[in-house]
């Protein structure tokens, strides 16, 4: 690789079965042939804005810092929403600014609503621009696909060393979607599904953190009870919590399929509690659903 | 990149669920270690040369055109049909001689047969050469995968940089089966679905230049009316037309599936007409399906 | 790439639908920028060992031999199992030491067994290391992704030419699953379906080289007849055996699917006779299933 080259990663709704992704890469390369392409998702859900920001906010701190992280999810192409490059320390991102950026955004300091359309204000030591100078991008530019008439030229030229500052004007504030996050309640932590991957495994919005001082966990999704925190697969069987590698609660069937097993999905709850006796003899339980 | 490297796309029908696409790209990479190889689409249905070769089509445009594109649909693999080269001035293609490269001569020229077997003259400023020296293959050739054992290490040269006359004869035509194209009558234009992609958009082979004189288009799928050609899916609800990104006309559903909603499908008719309210006065509609 | 780099390939059971190859080759490409990655397969089934030795004892001779094959099934991740490097003249291979090497061991030799717990001699030629040097890894290891945290690292320090006994200790064994053979008889042999891809052709375990002295095989599937061995898909019809691209015997659908029409799958046997009419005659057919 050349000094100036660096990673790009996509992060799509596109899916792997059409050419979107094919001719998007096309067009990367054809403005920086040195680029290394890495996808890191292309089925996020159609559409599905939260999936996206959770999926890109937990990879980019595995790439090299000078990466570029090419996010679309992009339902309303073509409308106000404004393509974005946002710089932090940790890479730098394009996407449409419709919240897609919004883990990123909490990685990098406490936000702050600067108006009354969930826009926060850029955390200290991070610059974002409005990708509105229209000499950088396709000579023709398609109604409904400008992830790769776009996006691709400005993120084949950023990869190449070119400055954020030639695409477009400085802005102050983005679009933010807060992340879901648990509640800590007297007896109990009251957590969400965030992620649900290919082996079936549970994956929470509850840190690692919380549950350290905790003697003997147990966890509650629905009407299932599942006692005891491993720390590896092959400590246990049947239902598991252990830590996931996204650093937070997992649930997992051993050699199997916990989503199924249990018959839960991404925006379900989970409750964990410090002592099953005391889950069995509360019946403030089912008051929680 | 060194000067003489270049990209090797890949579009087959291979799919991504077994190891046949990374042992070609193995071998591509063993006869050029700088290739730099992009994935088109792997998904196309089994057997299906019309699907690829409107695939190819529609994508080699956004690559370099130093770039070699692979393309393999091969149902009659190992029996009298060529493995070709087509050189033109928009990049190179290596497929089997069974009509993939339909589209892309179609972009290149007028076409003229040459016999009752459906080979065209090559348009002019095209070169193309029948891969036939097997100097230049794995050492054994499989009987039933030519892709990885004959395709990939020529791929894999003339991706750096030898010449195509060095792996077979030249050849003065190549297989062609005609595309798609919409019929112009006198009150209406009638398309064909073409391609439905993974958001169950339908793109239609009637190019954008046909709709910009109508003033108020409409169109109808089977028994569905739809009314409305829109620039974005923002702009719209429910069933609207727009400009695909293939430049053609589409039919989507915002924020939903158009092809389930419709129940359509590649090969389904769409007719365009220019006024909605000659349709609903004309009971020609029925006579056309 | 510069003297020093060479490919790294995958092969796992992570899927294509998680961010999961994503971050591993972020990691990857952190320790090696100049790393070319291809991936071989990653919808292996989930825990499916044997599927996975498979698949990579029959990719790995189809790249350079410098290349680094990273292979990823990892049931028991964190328990006593280790995570090694086996180095071939054919490749250098960095996988849980479960069973996955067992096919490329095969490759290189005549194995012994060397305990009671299914550890084999390394073959001539070949070394092995256990990765147990922990200042190679990611700074923070999770408990459930050693792939990311452990392998990736090592892999990218691997192909930069980082030499093998760095990352840990010599050792003189591995873990090693013998992989399915045809059993030879009076009047048949008997193989195994040991892979179907996505055209649903049926791979079996029975080599070319056995079919070699047969004049005119025929094969049977449950209570499925198949008579006639054919070079090309497009000289048979209907039901067809031939020589895969794994040089083993295949039974295809021509232009179908062999396994939809058989109801066959994975780990069914096939028999092969020598004469159909015998077959016809010998009631001993039935004894088999």
């Amino acid at each position: 690789m050349s000094p100036n080259s660096s990673i790009v990663t996509l992060t799509t709704d596109f899916g792997l079965d059409d050419p979107y992704i094919g001719t998007l890469k096309g067009v990367i390369l054809s403005f920086n042939p040195s680029a290394v392409i890495v996808d890191i998702k292309h089925s996020i859900g159609p559409q599905n804005i939260a999936e996206a920001a959770f999926v890109i906010g937990n990879s980019y701190r595995f790439f090299p810092t000078n990466t570029v992280h090419v996010v679309i999810v992009d339902p309303t192409v073509g409308s106000a929403r404004r393509l974005v490059i946002l710089e932090t320390q940790n890479g730098t991102f394009i996407a449409p600014d419709n919240g897609l950026l919004s883990h990123v955004l909490e990685d990098h300091g406490k936000l702050i609503l600067i108006d009354n359309d969930s826009n926060v204000a850029l955390p200290f030591g991070c610059k974002a621009y409005w990708v509105n100078k229209s000499e950088y991008w396709l000579p023709f530019v398609s109604s409904t696909f400008h992830g790769r008439d776009v996006i691709a030229p400005v993120a084949g030229y950023l990869s190449s060393g070119i400055a954020s500052l030639n695409f477009g004007e400085a802005i102050n504030g983005l679009h933010y979607n807060p992340s879901s996050k648990p509640i800590l309640g007297k007896d109990c932590i009251t957590g969400t599904i965030v992620y649900s991957d290919r082996f079936g495994n549970l994956i929470s919005d509850i840190p690692a953190s919380l549950l350290s001082s905790i003697t003997y966990p147990s966890f509650q999704i629905g009407e299932r009870h599942i006692t005891g925190l491993y720390k590896y697969y092959s400590e246990g069987h049947a239902l598991i919590g252990l830590i996931s590698s996204f650093n937070t609660l997992e649930i997992a069937f051993v050699n199997g399929n916990a989503s199924e097993v249990i018959g839960a999905k991404v925006g379900d709850k989970i409750v964990v509690y410090s002592d099953l006796k005391d889950i069995n003899n509360d019946d403030s339980i089912k008051r929680i659903y």
